[in-house]
């Protein structure tokens, strides 16, 4: 099946704000082997709404609106879809009292114009939004459904899977199964990975299809099958799986579809270990990527942002003297500061980032995107194991920084599992 | 001038990477009062980006396409685009020796996939790509332009605004005037602020536009002026930005489009404080947040990620018997936490969050969503100031540490603002 994206909103074509609705929706469909095949970003702008959902409606059956629900006169979708679908606008009472139930929980009082989102076309048939005020309105013409869905991303995510999707996959049947299996991979840039893995990826039988997706310091690929055989294309699609990672080896960082920072708390979690960061260049980002994933209190004991030297020195206790000698973006530093973290957190793993991350600061010696890393394993036994590097990002600031994050939580994650820890705890 | 972008690539369709090209073009076109009318995202298919081109240059003059420009086997724009403008695939020098520059600075060595790069139609003009191996391509036909771009963001912005945008300008000319002013408003919901400057909206005149930019924790509001005079269109602008302020007062966080960490490092830069943070459900972001601005190191000192009570009291010197008696949410532990940020730093500005980001540790007292914040100033004369709070946010565990995230900067801001620092600094 396939399903149109409308994208409904000034913000977004201005460039104040960015589209993740219509990925969040594709992500959602792709395993009931529906897929997004159009998506199209429009306007607060009646006629541009209307040519959109007649252009959308000749290309698939199922169109999805994000967008354009608020309460301020800039958002016009509600009155655009009931001049497109028939019938007034009236007020809903469901609406209207979800809306004060939300009210009341934040303590605020119900104003006109958020009264008016209670306002839908009797055309369509609501559906519940009960994270925000704007409902999720449902239309049929001519066995075409339009879904109309607020753009905050939080509220979009709240109601499509759980409301919307539903009722999609009960209207239509899905006659096409899919499955798909991704490898994170380390080490190669996209094109070594390519030739690495040619022979293999010109054997793929039709109903397999592979797909390069890079990321700053990792590429994840993904295989795709699609076939009307669902064990069929299963077994297919672990059968190369399995190949890959047969050639690929220690260069595999995962073998699902996972985030560094959900592979590092995996790999703490399962050995019982407590992680911290000591963070110059990357400013809390590495702390801040691992406590995204819930349930990372169990293993980030947490971390020190030790952006002045002064804080290396009095939170960490860099030496004064080496931070003289050698200066704060070098090996000697993120050891002392990688030690530092654990004495001061109690955590066994830690891991330490000084770096140069733009625009200004960099030198011929050491020329911005220059970051030095080092990860530590400390369980006490006298042994403390180290793993430390110096590379070189190029890109602006956030990319460097960005880069330097998922650098640092894959050192983290190699150290784990070149220690072969089983012998030690 | 108006402009299509063609968003190109199975990975942005399956949801699996969010297009940021789309938007940062319109941000770089706008100051030239040319706008992005049309936005289309495709799939690696040769036949939807042939129609995708085809439909964009019945709407605009300009289409603009990134991505699908890489070296593996799933990219092939560029055999499309020479199959629509003519020509044949050629190597081009400038872009092999554009390719080896950049393979020799990272230390790899050139391979056959990535020399194929450099094949490039004879019918297009090329601009080179500094910051990555697919090169930039210009093509004409009955007087209309398409520029490729690559998908990766950092280099389609590497190449945009100084490469092809010039082009662009000098190509074809510019007819309206544009000019906008942003005003950051916090305390607000997006309805209660329509409702406040409700009747200054309405009399806008009709070359005036308001735009409501809602972001956690504050609005955005974007006033747009077109005209074909420019100096009466600032003047107008400028005029109604004035209006606004007046209405809104201590509303108004800023009066030019900065985020809540950009308006407190300048805060704390005009001052000469140094800031740091104190943060657990954040888990770093407001360093990092703050970190992201280039320049941050004159002001930021850096911060503890206290996400386990042992760190807590081990780092920041917060009491057990507080932990124990009021729980590691609450305002007694925030302000511990925020004393010992600055104790341990040595910075005068600290800010502290602790929270329950979720899913987990909700409980019927302190629901998902709690988050208690502390900002103290300490200037050493033994008056340190502090303001605190407990706010609740709905949204998953991300919105609710990005939400976090913001009010913590604000808070420290409206500190900063509201001590009056002009008699004790």
């Amino acid at each position: 099946m396939k399903v149109s994206v409308i994208v409904i909103g000034d913000e977004l074509l201005i460039g104040q704000v960015t589209d993740t609705n219509s990925g969040r929706i594709a992500r959602d469909l792709a395993p009931y082997g529906w897929e997004v095949s159009y998506v199209q970003t429009v306007g607060d702008d009646a006629e541009e709404i209307t040519r959109a959902i007649t252009r959308a409606f000749v290309l698939t059956d199922v169109v999805l609106t994000t967008g354009g629900l608020g309460p301020t006169k800039d958002d016009i979708t509600k009155r655009v879809l009931c001049d497109y679908f028939g019938g007034t606008l009236e007020i809903d009472p469901s609406v209207t009292a979800n809306i004060e139930r939300l009210f009341a929980r934040r303590g605020l009082k119900l104003n006109e114009l958020t009264a008016a989102q209670a306002l839908v076309p009797t055309s369509c048939t609501v559906i519940q939004n009960f994270a925000g005020t704007a409902p999720v309105m449902w239309f049929e013409k001519d066995g075409k459904v339009l879904v109309s869905m607020p753009g905050v991303p939080f509220e979009t995510a709240s109601v499509f899977s759980p409301a919307v999707l539903p009722r999609l996959l009960a209207r239509f049947d899905s006659d096409v199964a899919i499955h798909h299996a991704v490898t994170i991979v380390t080490g190669y840039t996209e094109s070594a990975l390519a030739m690495k893995i040619a022979a293999w990826e010109e054997a793929l039988p039709p109903h397999l299809h592979l797909a390069y997706l890079p990321k700053p310091g990792l590429v994840r690929l993904r295989i795709d099958g699609r076939h009307s055989d669902a064990s069929f294309i299963r077994a297919e699609v672990d059968r190369a799986a399995s190949e890959l990672h047969d050639i690929l080896g220690d260069a595999v960082l995962a073998s699902r579809d996972l985030t560094p920072a959900e592979i590092l708390i995996e790999e703490c979690r399962s050995r019982g270990l407590m992680v911290a960061t000591a963070e110059s260049c990357t400013g809390g980002n590495v702390a801040h990527e691992l406590t995204l994933i819930p349930g990372a209190s169990d293993v980030v004991a947490g971390g020190i942002v030790s952006y002045s030297n002064d804080v290396k020195t009095r939170v960490l206790s860099v030496s004064p003297d080496t931070l003289a000698a050698h200066g704060a973006v070098s090996i000697p530093v993120v050891r002392q500061m990688a030690e530092g973290a654990s004495r001061v957190t109690g955590a066994q793993l830690t891991v330490a980032t000084s770096g140069i991350a733009g625009p200004g600061g960099g030198s011929d010696e050491k020329p911005v995107g220059t970051v030095c890393f080092c990860a530590r394993l400390d369980l006490g036994d006298g042994h403390p194991r180290e793993e430390y590097v110096t590379l070189h990002f190029n890109g602006d600031r956030a990319r460097v920084i960005d880069t330097a994050t998922t650098h640092a939580l894959i050192i983290a994650t190699r150290l784990l599992r070149f220690c072969n820890l089983g012998n030690f705890i």
